[in-house]
């Protein structure tokens, strides 16, 4: 391969070259991203009316659209450092596959327990509760990667986990659930006993095997009745965004040392977590006017918030107890239909990436489910790596591109997240294996009733 | 934690500093291990007879204990370079929860789809089929980290895979069983119908749901029988010793970059391939005399081949069909009690080990299955990997040498191998989580039996 194997298959940074400050993209935004609303008096939401439900820290981190850089606290360092830096790889087997004169590069941080990325705001989540000297944390989780990387970082620093886990998934998932109960997480099938909400839901629907909505209702109660607890969420948040910026600085931080530029980042889209970490210092850059990337957000045909969706002030959580944010969104009641990328299935997306998209620093495509897979095997066979079901989409994304340089010749350098691991997602792959795969892609129509769910109020027009 | 930290969490090599060779033991050795032997003849095996078995060049490692470095050859290593080097960690958190004196340092071979070391040979092995101009491999798996490792290597190469899984595990263990046809395998539960031994086996017990043994005599039939096949086996063999050496070739080189001693260096032992691969430079100094140390191998109490088995020839198949190897054994009839370290049932050991143990060399011990779960819980906590049953083994051997430290004041340098991940092991986990985890120790007159099946023949006194 002469002259490109200069650059290695992984690179990895040094701890010493590893970031010192979360970076916020918010401060370079002309246009900031809508505030949260109070749903009662659709007045922005202040840090104190938060703090009730959220650690006070993050409260803050959440309302900042000014400061650009937090710094990371010195035991959010030392934890980092047990699992990162994570490789940025040079996917030459994949290039050499598809024979494509495309750069092909991606960013690895499967390599933990929890098999994502959500960990990096997990233990920041968790550490700043410590700090506010609580107890404990609740959460809800679906497909269980945010659970069980929350577990991790409560086992770490010895704070109380609870999660409150889609009951079909508790019992369908049994080993995601054991994964959490072995890092001392108190796992609870909801809708469960434990809360008014859930009493209320088994007595109303007794066979229910629960909705990520109820779940989140279940852990915002448990969080607000028990002395000394906070509710804690692995997405959608602008706190969320700013730990996760850590992949994208790393990310960069690799690629400067190597002086690689890239035309071209891709992520999958479910809240916005991994693609707004991943794309934050480049977009800074380019919101700067320094440098000019096309950034591509993927997500699933089956729940095309960004390709298909209004953008407008909704509810967050099914259950409407939430702030109200300004977003991408199909609507608090739309149902996406089965499919197998459990993080890419929410109603709405961050507000930041949101804004950013409606002011077109970003495109977003959509890709469905049966192409995914393809991706995802093909990936796997070449570069050894088994993706998650949500990580295969940006695969997808990223091989298009590849694919379109193949025919034009060009020589540009694609760089892509991918978030985690499959292995808590084989049913997914066996269900391809066998060849029982479909894509499920709404109707005009399946949409219409999600957005008619979405609140009308003066400003909120779509 | 002062002048310690300059040694980092982890410490990876660069791609230059990686291996050239892999280096065997053998060569070092006075005592020779002793050669496989036709159970026919009983006499020594030689390349031609194994080669209507197993590929050609690999028959020529298998017998060679002269020759000390073979180099590895371009495609390996740039196989190799994928997912290697593994990392070498510093357990700094277990230190710190140990509150030890002890240093203790680990090497990770899991962050590799197939979940374990077992890559590192399932590549060269593939490649020199593929090398031959074979059209495919046969094996057999039983936990299925083997079958995984071996799918991967022939979907990279191009070769065909075809797997016989011992059945309960194929219907147990349905994920395995995914990732390996994720990666193109022919996944075959075992007993089947595809051979006259797996037809017999059907025929005489209708319903079994296999054996490890069976799945062996397939595997080797199906080689056997088939224009352009091969068998491989993961384990065991002086060939995957060799291969598995640049493991401790790793670790050496980026101990040595640091100027790291280890005191004592640990691992759990099946048939071998992970000690012997991690150990083996380090051996090697000490067969030549120019340095010193511990070697502990880590066996399950339910399956203690060397701290209660016999030294002498036996059989390496249940089936009684491949060569008879001189090492530790509890007879091929043996049977262990129901754990959950499949990777660690097996009755014997490899020669090289045997050897090695015999002569004093190593030392071994045994240890139980709760305490083994109890370690594992204790480590993923603290240094957040969730390690695979077997790698706990060695994991709770190096708790008890780090806590011995702790009595005595010693600064002992401690490594160990941690071979592989968990993440496919959650029976299990939740048995311990439910506090339904027992230990099964033989009785020495369970032992008799298994020694009653270890052949009789002049030289084979035990």
């Amino acid at each position: 391969m002469g002259e490109e194997r200069k650059i290695p298959y992984k690179i990895y940074l040094e701890e010493k070259e590893m970031p010192d400050s979360w970076y916020n993209v918010r401060a370079d935004m002309k246009n900031k991203p809508a505030p949260l609303l109070n749903p009662g008096t659709l007045k922005p939401m202040t840090v104190e009316e938060l703090s009730g439900v959220f650690c006070t820290e993050l409260c803050k981190q959440e309302l900042d659209d000014t400061t650009a850089y937090f710094e990371i606290p010195e035991e959010i360092r030392e934890f980092y450092k047990m699992y990162r830096p994570s490789p940025l790889v040079r996917a030459y087997c994949l290039e050499k596959k598809l024979q494509t004169p495309a750069k092909i590069y991606y960013k690895f941080e499967g390599n933990n327990t929890s098999g994502s990325h959500k960990l990096n705001s997990a233990i920041a989540q968790a550490y700043y509760a410590k700090k506010q000297g609580l107890k404990g944390v609740t959460t809800e989780t679906g497909a269980g990667q945010w659970g069980t990387a929350l577990s991790m970082a409560c086992a770490y620093l010895g704070l109380d986990c609870q999660v409150f886990m889609v009951k079909c998934s508790y019992e369908q998932k049994p080993f995601r659930r054991e994964v959490m109960r072995t890092y001392g997480a108190n796992v609870t099938p909801s809708p469960s006993e434990k809360t008014a909400v859930g009493r209320k839901m088994l007595e109303e629907f007794p066979g229910t095997t629960g909705s990520l909505g109820c779940a989140i209702s279940e852990a915002v109660e448990a969080a607000t009745t028990q002395e000394g607890y906070r509710y804690v969420l692995g997405s959608v948040l602008n706190q969320v965004l700013l730990h996760q910026s850590v992949i994208g600085l790393e990310t960069k931080a690799a690629m400067d040392k190597y002086g690689i530029k890239p035309d071209v980042i891709i992520g999958c889209a479910g809240g916005g977590s991994n693609l707004g970490g991943l794309i934050s210092p480049f977009m800074g850059q380019k919101l700067r006017g320094e440098a000019d990337y096309r950034f591509i957000a993927v997500e699933p045909a089956s729940c095309p918030s960004f390709t298909r969706g209004k953008f407008a002030y909704d509810f967050c959580d099914t259950g409407k107890i939430c702030p109200l944010a300004k977003m991408y969104t199909l609507g608090s009641g739309f149902i996406p239909s089965a499919n197998h990328a459990g993080g890419l299935r929410y109603h709405g997306m961050s507000s930041v990436l949101s804004q950013l998209y409606h002011d077109g620093y970003m495109e977003a495509v959509s890709v469905e489910q049966t192409s995914v897979f393809q991706a995802a095997q093909e990936f796997a066979r070449v570069e050894g790596i088994l993706p998650a079901p949500e990580s295969a989409h940006a695969i997808r994304a990223a091989m298009d591109e590849a694919l379109k340089c193949k025919e034009t010749g060009e020589e540009k350098t694609i760089l892509f997240g991918l978030t985690g691991t499959g292995y808590f997602d084989m049913v997914a792959y066996e269900r391809f294996n066998n060849g029982e795969m479909s894509d499920s892609i709404p109707t005009d129509a399946d949409l219409e009733k999600g957005f008619a769910g979405i609140p009308k109020f003066p400003g909120n027009e779509f």
